[in-house]
């Protein structure tokens, strides 16, 4: 067993665009596992937009990473050893722990991930959090139908990528929002959605989605805000269900972020905008991992990772989400599998 | 019978806030009742914010006004002659007909108003559309509850006033926007909303919001828009509910109307935000009706009208509700009862 141990802390918080200096990287001793608990050694760490939420004071819903404290995320890792966890040395499992070589955590909020199942990378992304947010916010609150013209933005990540194979699947034709002509070609191309608009190269979001969602759109699943979202917003169909799952465009802003006032295309369209975090479907998390998986075997759902080399390059995946720099779900590879 | 009728029609499309010169008052004939219709003279006409939509060419869900063509809108009258429509000459009857002393309508889209359960005018406001209004989205869109935090914005309104005493008689604490003292004192005093903020003189709706419901917002009844909004979206709480019913504040606005984005308050909250029209609920409007007559009769429900007197005042008590000169129900009475 390795008896040193290198941990990534919170230096201070941000304000606006988070600089590498608000992380601090330090050594450690190895965590002992106190009764219950085990040591897992860190393969895969997950960096995920809503940890820029945790960085400041008042996170909306995530517990705010404290200052000086070691941060947090999704990790999969492999038990080192068990005091009383309920767990093997050699398992892997899945849970939250910290952006470090090894972790403590109790075995009652580790899960088993099953190796033969898929790959075990795919416990942080498509079989994690990310496809559950998908598959709940793309059937439960955006309540997808066949027939549906379903829009989402930031389509080439790790929610929008799984949320437009599902509405797919569900028999709507899915519109994906993508930030660069190699991830439109991934989403139209590898995950098979209708179509995908490149944000970056198109000034008139309403023209592009009258080319593209002629139809208007039913369903929009949200995980970016700003002017796409005023633009789709235009395009609502009667009954149209919005679900706002994120708004990555907003995060760093330093001012309060304006823009044209959307609520009155809400009357005539009596849509229905709802805000969701994935932990409201915790009941149902193992319906949805069953489902992503018969999904990712059969081949019906593709998915992508993009993934960093080493602990040390965590500060910079986690950035780069905010510079839009990965195709599917962000990765760090801590360790050997 | 009278041989002379007036009429107001549309002479233009309004740009921004209408002026008297979109108005063009005529003498016509007194129409002749088809097949099935009755010919009505007008007791009471309704003037509502809506309407400011149907002036548009590009009306979002009443029916565009044509240019040169009467105004229409909600009449009480007196039904003068029947050609097989099902009523009887002195029969007191409600529907949408035009602004003129006189009007025809088809039997099947007049209703019957009694006269022995509450005023006649009653069925413009508190028994009417605007009543109904209140009764559905307090109760089915806001899906207000006893304990809930209710807000309502336009609360000496026709729709506004009956909304919070709904919420009141549901077991929540409602909590009004009004624009003047004496507003106020009619919400507070007659209405009894435990509370009422005149937005005039208040410059910080959140801290009149944190003063007024420092228990935050579980329900939003929103006539208004605008910065009240803006405000609300901040205080509301877990699993919020937002119904949109109008969005006064913006009906002139010549310039596409911004303020701060506020999806974002939707996530961590799990808040809903629906649009919605009384005719969605077209079904059920008998059963609006009986409840709110049994408010009415019993005392739970107060009600106020302005009533401007005489056809030709009809533009002016239409232009005033922009200006927020009704207190309750805006009603023109064009002949005697």
């Amino acid at each position: 067993m390795a008896d040193t141990n290198r941990q990534w802390r919170l230096a201070k918080r941000p304000e606006g665009t988070p600089g590498e200096d608000v992380f601090e990287f330090v050594e450690a001793d190895v965590p002992d596992p106190g009764p219950g608990e085990a040591l897992v050694r860190t393969i895969y760490l997950s960096v995920d937009p809503y940890m820029r939420g945790r960085m400041d004071g008042t996170s909306g819903y995530a517990d705010a990473w404290g200052v000086d404290d070691p941060l947090e995320g999704g990790v999969v890792g492999e038990v080192v050893e068990s005091n009383g966890a309920g767990f093997e040395a050699g398992d892997i499992v899945t849970g939250n722990m910290e952006w470090a070589d090894y972790s403590t955590a109790p075995g009652t909020a580790l899960q088993s991930v099953n190796p033969d199942l898929a790959p075990v990378s795919t416990a942080l992304g498509v079989l994690g959090m990310p496809g559950r947010t998908a598959y709940f916010g793309t059937r439960e609150v955006a309540n997808v139908q066949a027939g549906d013209t379903f829009v989402v933005t930031g389509a080439a990540g790790a929610v929008g990528s799984v949320a437009g194979q599902i509405a797919e699947l569900t028999g709507a034709r899915a519109v994906g929002f993508a930030g660069s002509d190699e991830k439109v070609a991934f989403v139209e191309d590898e995950l098979g959605f209708d179509r995908c608009i490149n944000y970056e190269t198109t000034d008139d979001y309403r023209a592009a989605l009258d080319e593209a969602a002629p139809d208007g759109v039913d369903a929009y699943f949200d995980n970016v805000g700003g002017p796409i979202t005023d633009a789709v917003f235009t395009r609502l169909n009667l009954d149209a269900r919005v679900a706002v799952c994120g708004q990555i465009s907003m995060y760093n802003a330093t001012e309060l972020p304006t823009g044209p006032r959307k609520l009155r295309h809400l009357i005539s369209t009596r849509a229905t905008v709802e805000g969701f975090l994935v932990s409201d479907f915790a009941p149902r998390f193992s319906e949805a991992t069953e489902q992503l998986a018969e999904w990712v075997q059969s081949g019906d759902v593709q998915y992508r990772e993009t993934v960093t080399e080493g602990l040390e390059s965590a500060p910079d995946a986690f950035l780069g989400l905010f510079e839009g720099e990965n195709i599917g779900k962000q990765l760090v590879r801590v360790g050997d599998e």
